[in-house]
């Protein structure tokens, strides 16, 4: 594989898939077993009740599934919604517009709420149509928690407060893929009904598993949805969970333990530690691109991810350069701008298993790339101002003797 | 993990997930990487076209889902045929009995014909509808090529013959999921329009790729077939193939490079040589059950399978209580009995990078849990018998100097 | 690597190195560390403490050279003697000669006692010199517990009798590499002043630590050796035992985290629970040796081996013949013999992380081999003997539910 | 080991152990194997012949030596030298004064050369001390290429030079631990008699091998050397060489293999791509020093390291106290200062598998570091200074596509 190989570590900085922690590529290093012995369901066992804690829910009912987000989204759908159902979804970049496209050629009735990209979701319009869906033939909203695209994040208790304050009775179905885990997630304090993840993301396991997680509210209406799924049927899971085997078909063993490694380190820096790095790093971040003269994508601070910072480039720069040449020559990996952003930002992802000094080292990376594509950046403006901020803010590592 | 450790090596012969070669397992021992860099196309690009070998086509499209046999089975339905079509489908045992329960969940027309559990296909009643269907209202045949639970292989090239006969236009997919890279399996010689196969089978890789190879008419009959499917199109696929990126979402990249470590073992101990070693390992297993006096599951050598045996138990023993001490006392993991034959056979998966000795050792073993539950075998009878087989049918590892 | 690939796993039979359990590769999976930070002491001081369990000492004090089993003899000679001291020593097989030929280069004076190989190590001879040395000329004994060359275990507890029934002051230095962790070592108990073994033996450990463990009579007789040594000196360590720091120059890493590893498995299985593992294989090894009608090499049971075991092949037989087409032909790795027995035995190891099934497997592939080289062995007459005992042997596996 | 673990990764700049790349890790990444198989001396060969390019000598013979670069030395000075033999000796900081304290515990008539820690070793005093013997009673002369504790690199061809000058014959003996494959190292063209290296360092593997290359001189030396040595001696190795089985006693197969995968990288690289590199990454350092007003513990430029700078602190400052927070709160592993330097300098590792990025990275968070403790640095100004010279001098990545 002559064609990836480079001195040093890569720098992987694209919003997922992130780095895995070594404890966790090690867990994974392991030989098949028999799904069927007592070990994988008493493993399993123990993940449903810990991957809980991430989504914040006590009654919840969470699946790992072997797939990815896509398939995750499909599982969100396909589980509660019947073909012809009205759901409101929100098209704020590539991520949700992807979504949009799943569920039109799934035959919902999709009443799409556009905003310019950059910004987050139109709460507003979104109190409108609940205000007047006197019948409720709205069914779900469907909303990106974190617009992977954008660096937006939209605010999922203001969603739950509309429906609430209409007595409303839409289920609420959440991309939390970029977020869970991540950025502060409420599933039940926010009334979702379903949340999802994509193993690739903040929890920092290699792609594979798309992990649903499903309301009491949102089970029953998987009783009556008329959408077809199989493979992707809550229905078939539960059945086994009822057995005690759990599995309807074979899991990946790797990733299950890969989970239980990685659930471990969250657990072990603690969940709100984890959000506080991830805040940490993102106001950082947001620091250099202010330094530097440049622009985030992100039009309000209201909006600020804190997993992805898409950072606009003047006009005569073609942001698609930037990453080509972090790549090429400084084994650096950060996202491109995609769709109608393509060419205007590029994305520097600050989410999963990531510390102070990996950012900076990124950040003098992407300074040297701007002065090499011609933008007129002082080198060490960024990382002078992060560093400014991380020093105090950073906590000395509690594990640490 | 204290429930699972036992001293030296598990001895894994349940028919999948099966061993992983230690090359395999040190390729996916890494980090995640940023699926847009130009290595991962590259990567993809080399093993679309080095997974069609395994098919035996060359005219074939094969797609990589990350997902498991259950996905595959469903992209194979959903691409290629609408809600109501008639397909003809066999039942003849658990694997076979779940993919008919998907394919009536899906809302095709399923015309099943049954036979005992341990026998194969009928293919005289597949002659007689396909004779009888002069209008082409079946629209698809759906087979396994080897039934996991029964240990039965169908003759597909029989099943080609037939359609032949009467000029039948339907379409042929088969479940290759414990045969293709074992079995000697030829998509384009058996015209077969739909063949797919999981990744923790003959490959020896993780769970989590579900592999499936469309022929051109496939392809075809996937721009009008009316399922609804989005993680599982293959349009999707197709339009990234056409971009050079070959990826609609996020793919595993460990299995990828996993995935390239298990063909380039495959192909250098030569795909003709992996079949014969598979049909070697296979008549010494069952030599074995002769000389423990006991009877194969399958009722007829035509359809003995070379991936898995399931061996039939006195009625005064329950079989799961053979797997239950291979396990407990022995760190063997065979496969349980399935459904209608639970308790009555146990199985010896016999598929994947697996040896000579390795099969001796598990021989071996079964005989002592055989005596431990009450049947009177003579101790050292299946392995002397399949030694003695064994001694003149191995070759000489070609690659060892 | 193209000349070591085969099919399958390899059966690993050598008396060393041996398997190491897939846990232990995991904790070596990993990039290296500063040794100088808190967390190496920290792990270095557990270590210390928990490797003095499988030398059954309390009182006594190891060093974790990085080095082999050559290294730590020398280590064991250099620290308590001085040149032209003399000492008696047995050399009884290949690594006892060897030992024999460090101690004369580092200008010793060596009493040889000799045995026919096949024979342990003749004591009576040393109870006369025991007995005839009123000067206490004699500084120490050297002995190898277990002689690997030839499967012949020395009584050790007969050793100390002899030397504390004429109250003689001799150091008992034992090379304990092929014994110690896997057959019944009390070196509190026998008086051992200075016993040693190697990471890739029984600890199940990839070769690169020589565990050196020194009683308090040791340590002292250490201060006035004058035998030149910088590596191998105690001294250096203790100082640094003192800082708590513990290394006077860099350890590996890896291997004190594998040491970590070995050490949990095996007070997870109990250390008692792995001597015992260590009886029941190598007695039945031993009955397939006899039910092939071939002779050990080790000439009386009280000899007997638990680690290994030499087998001697009739004279018309060249053993390299079946060592090497162990590894052409089943991917099996058998001992060669060595010297004296060279072409006239083979030997099996069976020691470290192993099961039943393994050797099962082994045995099974030595007789397809005796059959090949000409002998005409009845195949599963070994396999089956060894079974009807393990069978009643074997206990259910404690930590699996 | 929860006193260990902090998110993201160890940025790890001690000057040895360095970083392992991912596919060397990989390579260990495996069970034993028995190393009297044909494959183990198949790889040893083509090691032992590849080695030599990181000594740049076609003459040299390579000795690789399960020990770390201390038992190197003990190898190097006990094959040539007879106890009492005069050797002249440099002592310029703590890894010369270690080797000075083993070549007199060695017996050796060591004549000491003393610098001021931070210069490099006087070759004037040297010249007058070959000058003046004219009975060639000095045997050999001992210098470390590089001293790791102070970043000092001595000019070996000036060595050689004033040898020559004298047609002086004493051997050249030299520590290369922290040069050799990442300085310019030319075993052949400056004469050098013995040189040695340590895994663990520029070769980026684990601890554990000492590769020791010797001239045609020193193995004509050691045929008449008198030092006692079995573990460390030259000729049981070429005994085995010319057997072709090339182990007098038990490898670390892991580490060969390891050894094989960095030579790979290496040579993937270019050895002088790789030197071209640590001279870069050395003077980006240097420029960052100099940016925050730091002083180089090296006194002139002629001594310059490119593998460690020794940074000194001002005397208001512990350095202890730099290297405690890196370690902390940044997960920055950072030299501390030894010895007579111990308080006064903190150490930047900059050698081995290591890349721009993660230097900068490192270079952030001495900046942090340094504010923390009370030194005004104005952060950001060592980062951009070292960039604005990398940013000109790192070319692309010449495997990348």
């Amino acid at each position: 594989m002559d064609y990836v190989y480079g001195p040093g570590r890569n720098h992987l900085f694209v919003p997922g898939p992130v780095n895995i922690p070594d404890p966790v590529i090690r867990a994974m290093t392991r030989n098949n077993e028999d799904y069927r012995s007592p070990a994988i369901p008493a493993l399993t066992k123990d993940l449903l009740e810990d991957v809980k804690k991430i989504f914040k829910t006590t009654t919840g009912t969470p699946f790992l599934f072997p797939t990815t987000g896509t398939g995750a989204w499909e599982s969100a759908l396909t589980n509660t919604l019947s073909p012809g159902d009205r759901i409101v979804s929100f098209l704020i970049g590539q991520f949700s517009l992807l979504w949009i496209d799943q569920q039109k050629r799934l035959n919902f009735n999709v009443d799409v709420v556009e905003s310019e990209w950059g910004r987050g979701a139109d709460l507003d319009i979104l109190a409108s149509k609940i205000a007047s869906d006197r019948t409720h033939s709205i069914k779900a909203i469907c909303i990106v928690h974190n617009e992977t695209a954008t660096g937006v994040t939209n605010n999922l208790a203001h969603v739950r407060q509309i429906l609430d304050e209409y007595r409303h009775p839409a289920l609420l179905l959440v991309d939390g893929v970029s977020s869970i885990c991540a950025l502060d997630f409420r599933m039940d304090e926010w009334g979702v009904d379903v949340a999802l993840t994509g193993s690739q993301k903040a929890l920092s396991l290699p792609t594979g598993l798309g992990i649903v997680c499903a309301s009491p509210k949102a089970l029953e209406a998987a009783k009556s949805a008329r959408s077809l799924r199989v493979f992707f049927d809550w229905g078939d899971y539960l059945k086994f969970y009822k057995l005690g085997t759990y599995w309807p078909y074979t899991p990946s063993i790797h990733l299950l333990y890969g989970l239980r490694a990685a659930l471990d380190l969250i657990f072990e820096e603690g969940l709100e530690n984890v959000i506080e790095r991830h805040k940490r790093l993102g106001k950082a971040t947001r620091l250099a691109v202010e330094a530097w003269g440049l622009k985030n994508c992100t039009q309000k601070e209201e909006w600020y991810s804190d997993t992805v910072t898409a950072v606009m480039v003047p006009p005569y720069i073609d942001s698609s350069e930037v990453v080509k040449r972090g790549w090429k020559r400084y084994n650096l990996s950060l996202g491109l701008g995609l769709n109608k952003v393509a060419g205007k930002v590029f994305r520097i992802g600050h989410l999963g298993n990531l510390n102070e000094l990996q950012l900076l080292g990124c950040l003098a990376g992407v300074e040297m790339i701007l002065r090499d594509v011609g933008y007129p950046v002082e080198l060490g403006s960024g990382v002078g101002a992060a560093g400014a901020y991380l020093r105090n803010a950073t906590p000395m590592i509690p594990s640490r003797i």
